[in-house]
This record gives C-alpha cells, sequence and structure tokens, in this order.
C-alpha cells in the first residue's frame, strides 16, 4: 500500500530564457524566487496555491511544463503508473522522469510537502 | 486594483490521444472525470489538490501542458501580464490566450475557485 498526489508543475526552460522566465513566473503569481547554491537549475517559486508549488527549471529541451506527482514509494507508483499507461524515460538521484500515453513528460518524486501530503495524497492497493 | 492566483494546468492534446489522455490522468490522480456536453473537448478531474484543477483538453495542435491564472479582471490582469513580458495570442469567448517570455502558451480566465481565490489570490495595484 502507497499513496501519491499532484504536487508540483515545472516550466523547463533552456539555458539563454532562465533568468527572464524565472523573473516572469515570479512577478505573474507575486511568488519570491529561492535559489539553492546546490541546485543552480532550479527557481523555486514555492507554494504558490497551498499545497501546490511551481518551479521555473533550466533544461537542455524545448521549453515546456511538466508535472510532479509525490509518493511515499517512488517505485510502487512508478509501477502503478506504468499499468495505466506511462513508460520510464529515466531515473535522477530519487525520482523517475517518465512519459504519459500522449509522450509528455512528468516526474514521480519522493515527498515534498509533507502536511499536504499527509492530508490530501490518495491510497493505492 | 485587482486581484489574480494560479488556478489549474491543462493536459492538451490532439483529438485521437484525447480519450486515453483523460483515462491516464484520471487514474494516476483518482480523479473522477467530469465531462459537460456544452464543452465536449473538456475532461475536468477537478481540484486534484484543494484550489488547484487538473483538466485534459482537446486540441488542435501538439501535446502540451499550459497553465491557467484566474483573475477577477481579465483586462487588467492581461496589460499587468504584458508588462512583465508576457504576449497576447487571442481572445476566447471570456479569457485571453497568452505566450510567456519563452513561447509557452498559458491562459488568463474569470474567476473559477470562488472559495480558494477569496483565500488566496494576490492583490495587484
Amino acid at each position: 500500500m502507497h499513496r501519491s498526489r499532484l504536487v508540483a508543475a515545472l516550466v523547463d526552460v533552456p539555458q539563454e530564457l532562465f533568468e527572464q522566465e524565472a523573473g516572469f513566473w515570479s512577478g505573474a503569481l507575486g511568488a519570491e524566487q529561492h535559489r539553492d547554491a546546490d541546485d543552480p537549475d532550479y527557481a523555486h517559486l514555492g507554494e504558490v496555491t497551498p499545497g501546490f508549488e511551481l518551479y521555473v527549471q533550466r533544461v537542455g529541451a524545448s521549453a515546456r511544463v511538466h508535472l510532479d506527482i509525490e509518493t511515499d514509494d517512488v517505485e510502487a507508483e512508478v509501477r502503478r503508473l506504468e499499468t495505466l499507461g506511462a513508460t520510464r524515460v529515466e531515473q535522477i538521484k530519487t525520482w523517475w522522469v517518465m512519459r504519459d500515453p500522449a509522450g509528455l513528460v512528468f516526474c514521480v518524486v519522493r515527498v515534498q510537502l509533507p502536511e499536504a501530503f499527509a492530508r490530501d495524497a490518495r491510497e493505492w492497493p
């Protein structure tokens, strides 16, 4: 038995647009940017609505938006999503990059927001 | 003076993938699909986390995810976002389709979730 919930959207942009894009979404949502020197590819805009986070991420790919699902058992959640039609792309550190049936990238990550997770996550057999 | 907040993500997919994609995200998040006969291009998955909605939408474009900002003054919010670097794409019914500085589509829509809006929206001069 494990649990999961939608936790974040990430606005992925190439290197040359990262600062402009982070500034735009920060201003658009009135959300301060948090930077972590250990993770320079992310501008974290925090919980732009309670229980749901937004990030701007520097990527080596075309601009896109992707969703993150948080879970207390990454491997079990990845297997569950495979049975629904998703496919594994690659494992990065503690998370899995997957593709949905339309080919859109999303990620399965460990619990990011423990309070919201405890309150709102769905339970799977 | 007006207010706005992030309210939704929309998973946009071409016609031939719409039913499969709606089924996938419904199963992935444990969220029942709501269909409206007047709006057959949307599968509404409701508030997948309190205050934030997910839709799967049938579009005549490549698959993508886009974000929606809700506001009590669409024109004022569109003008504010233009000053931050967004551009207008087209007005549809009561909402505006815009592009962010990286060219990603997002929409500015009227208030969709009045309770969350009253509680969490940011106020702009």
